[in-house]
């Protein structure tokens, strides 16, 4: 059994941001050794979340309204009362939308449908966030 | 290490649609060769979830139901404006379900709770759908 | 390769309650002898979840309230008419926060972020439930 590690950092503009990360993965996966088995991404944050996705720029605008309508701002948030910079929004959205994902891999690459794109999506940022990539398999 | 891929289809009748698709993983499970291991459950697609949940037919609706209150139509979604034939809200839908699952392999059989069933649900359908099932283990 | 597998019971004292998991799930991690892989966290019920999120208790609270949100009493749910005692929201609960949750281990530990906790959120509790750990490694 084969398993490699990488880590890489993401850093967004905005407080909230989605960004592509699809290469950077097939890159980690095509260099990990591994032919067959599983490609798991995980942020090791839990501010962020990483979804697959349609590939359109929209589509992410429309995610981030979709979460903001169901973790609205001003509810009251228990977690924020304790601290004023302390942020739940950001960690109910990562609930929601998942934290992390499992990728097939085979014959020695990501084995995704046609337009299945891989997405980070930041509810806290504008500083580095690091994330994990975990190949393992033979 | 042994790894096992297999594909297979739904095409649903309705354009929203829930499907129970756990004998045919019981039976990619079984015939994977793998006695301990991980099952990914991948739809090659990006407006299809799988979930795990209670065998009733009616809790389907009523997960239907709830992603269309958390996903409502014509909120004017930007992925909808590119192409009238979009639909931003499959895709969202798709990522507040849950895209893919990852089950448990012991004893050459899927490791599952009593009451627990594997559903696909499909949210714009009418057409194939690929799911990919990859059995990862010894 | 090697493969462990253990599970644990929750037993909570309110219907809806999340525990934090991380002691019990580290040290099944270090006891598996698994030094390099995956480490599956699987309730073998359907009306739980399990998460990974930032530790603070007030943060839980926040989590359940906005899973009420989503989720309201007395929506008239199609499984609760089939029989009183059933319980749509918490199965729907379930699939919104994600059912299971898979962790990397590195070095024979899980490899998380400084910050991450690994919560069990349960949605009918006040009785045991298990929860399969499935560690798959080297």
């Amino acid at each position: 059994m084969r398993s490699y590690r990488e880590t890489f950092d993401v850093c967004t503009r905005r407080k909230r941001e989605v960004v592509d990360i699809t290469e950077t993965i097939r890159q980690a996966c095509r260099g990990s050794g591994v032919r067959d088995g599983l490609c798991l991404v995980f942020p090791h944050h839990t501010s962020s979340a990483v979804y697959v996705s349609d590939s359109d720029r929209h589509l992410t605008d429309d995610l981030l309204d979709a979460l903001a309508r169901a973790v609205p701002e001003g509810e009251g948030y228990a977690h924020n009362r304790v601290d004023p910079k302390m942020n739940a929004e950001a960690h109910l959205m990562a609930v929601l939308a998942g934290h992390h994902i499992l990728l097939p891999v085979s014959d020695g690459d990501l084995d995704l449908g046609l337009y299945q794109t891989i997405y980070y999506a930041e509810f806290d940022g504008c500083r580095p966030k690091g994330v994990l990539v975990k190949v393992v398999g033979e």
